[in-house]
């Protein structure tokens, strides 16, 4: 018997589960063509304005720890940057700066969740919702983004399950339910209509709402962005979001917890992450200057944001243009975020599961994709479709050329 | 009743407790002295050759994830200062690069404590050990640094609890020995034959050893340093480390788990703790060449550990010279780290414990120190030595002063 805690096995991520084997094959000089990490900046370089102020902080000796909840400036450019992009006051108590949403989730789990505790997470979920979840002793209770409505949420079906959850008497289990706008996996942008319905039904059942946006500026297509904030307006909820994305400085592991609100559940759970946060001390100080500059350096900002959400677009709607031709998947296009989704017609295929999909794809032509069971979403496959059109080109056709090879 | 977890109550730390207060003080102009925060930075600048290495990394645009446990040159570095410094081989396997110390605790907790279990931690201890512990279910079991042996381990009673704990059938729930050398908040650094006797109690009843050994560079009047790994060969142990103090970079945040042997539990914790790891991405990216150059350039970093070691030694023997004329306390002098705990006579003092000792000082003579009784040493204190003789001189006096007016 292993000496190891159960919860152990919780520690999963599916995104990186081909790394050893991707590995193998570079060491062989396979050069795999990693479409596996959402992570920016490998494509476009951390803007040269925000790199300039991390330096200078670095060279006034910024190098001690930080307040734990984050320093004063950052919590400044928090609050001006929701102020002008969604006229939203953020208390300075409000703000607790974490390393990555990494960091968020588990804050957010181990002060919500008692064991046997639940939380509604919608399917495709970004991967770390769940162990985060598990390893503090909570069960997701899953609900659906809809592929068939272009991977909006199934309204209806959350309405039938918490009037399930009230009838047995359950609701007191159910922590938060949590979205993900603009979503990883599907690069879908929610509409204004389904998250009215998400705050209401959250704000009728007394069920806190958390929404992971930090994909918020990157929406394309003509898409339409709309912050929680927009719709929950007096109830409680969370806002999480960071550098990593719109700042493209995925390496500094700065996330942040918003907690606009003042009702006793928002002041209760300000004042216990904020205890959290202490218990590890701080993040990384001279990074926080950075990101604070990155916001609140906001012509420099909307140049960096529009060119690479303009080449964002660009690529995405080409990667969207090949996988079209390909007979044995069926895609949604994206309009926000930078992955797609496709599923795989499963019955055309030699493959039993996206998983052999994923591994033999990886084995035959050196791409490493993640396979769709990893957000809840099998017989799928999730693609990052930042890089250049070139790599997706000989990349994507790869693809196809791989399903019609596996065809039945 | 509140909907938060049971667990949240356990997100304490003691070292900040008093921050609140401070704040008030200094909004008052009251300029608090603050004694109570280990952080080197502060006082030493972060060596100028590290910096630069941050700088290069952040310019050349390393500033995506990284490999989930660590960059290559990182773990590099690391084998090269083991072997070096210690004659040890550690496999890169077995170095997992973390957010801190701070996050090592989290992994080492998640990943051995099922709810119910112990762990063995030593009196006076380092603040985060316990609520890491418990947050993951588990309670200590402590055991005690004899005060009177000048902070080092009491074995004869470390035995006697194993015995009993043997006798009870409770063996199996003893999932670690947690030792901190050079100790904070004593500033022991242990002798060599104490550490024989925990290694081969440890090897005797089958307990994983961990030793958290931050401060191995900074040791002082003519301390020997004995590290772990030179009296646990061939038994399962892990070492915790990092950038923060020898290195004088707390507000990288980056430490390090080490796992030098190979048996059979030291390669399932290897397997685990990498997913664990996976879970959250990576830590700072740019921050880990900053370090890796840290421990690589051999001779730039023996100037500057050089250079502030002795600095610390001359702060913290001009310190207890000054602590000693106080008649109400009594402390044993530290020969590592950078902290002293005197033991305040209680029946000697108009204060009823060492929280109000320490409140009432802060109030008073506006310097922040922490309370004994955060360490599990009621009726002690803790105060950091770093700062510069003039700052030492004006504040330990006023301690002494105040100890003289709340005499009885």
């Amino acid at each position: 018997m292993s000496v190891l805690s159960d919860r152990s096995a919780y520690a999963i991520n599916p995104i990186l589960e081909e790394d050893e084997l991707a590995e193998q094959l570079d060491r062989k000089g396979k050069n795999v063509v990693k479409l596996n990490r959402g992570d920016p900046p490998v494509y476009f370089k951390t803007p040269k304005y925000i790199i300039d102020a991390y330096v200078k902080a670095l060279r006034e000796g910024k190098t001690y720890y930080s307040d734990a909840t984050g320093i004063d400036i950052l919590k400044d450019a928090v609050q001006r940057r929701y102020s002008k992009m969604y006229r939203l006051n953020i208390p300075t108590d409000g703000i607790i700066a974490t390393a990555g949403i990494s960091e968020a989730l588990q804050f957010l789990n181990d002060v919500l969740i008692n064991p046997g505790d639940k939380a509604i997470i919608f399917k495709p979920y970004y991967t770390a919702y769940i162990p985060r979840l598990k390893l503090a002793g909570g069960e997701p209770l899953f609900e659906n983004y809809d592929e068939k409505d272009e991977w909006n949420i199934e309204i209806e079906h959350v309405m039938e399950s918490i009037k399930r959850m009230k009838a047995n008497g359950k609701m007191k289990e159910v922590k938060y339910m949590l979205i993900t706008n603009p979503n990883n996996p599907t690069g879908t942008v929610l509409k204004k209509s389904i998250l009215e319905d998400i705050a209401e039904i959250a704000n009728d059942n007394g069920i806190f709402l958390v929404s992971d946006e930090i994909y918020d500026e990157i929406v394309f297509n003509g898409a339409q962005f709309t912050s929680i904030s927009k719709v929950a307006k007096g109830q409680p909820y969370m806002i999480l979001n960071g550098a990593s994305k719109d700042f493209d400085a995925t390496g500094f592991r700065l996330g942040l917890m918003l907690l606009p609100e003042s009702d006793r559940l928002s002041l209760e759970l300000r004042e216990r992450l904020r205890n959290f946060a202490k218990v590890r001390l701080s993040v990384n100080t001279s990074a926080q200057y950075a990101f604070a500059e990155g916001m609140s350096n906001e012509k420099e900002h909307a140049k960096a944001i529009k060119y690479m959400v303009g080449e964002i677009e660009k690529r995405v709607n080409y990667a969207y243009g090949i996988l079209k031709r390909n007979d044995y998947i069926e895609a949604v296009k994206p309009n926000g975020a930078f992955y797609i989704l496709p599923r795989l017609k499963m019955d055309m295929l030699k493959v039993k599961d996206d998983k052999e999909f994923v591994v033999k794809l990886l084995e035959k032509e050196h791409i490493q994709l993640t396979r769709g069971s990893g957000f809840g979403a099998p017989n799928h496959f999730r693609v990052v479709l930042l890089p250049p059109k070139g790599i997706l080109e000989y990349s994507l056709n790869k693809i196809n050329d791989f399903c019609e090879s596996i065809s039945k």
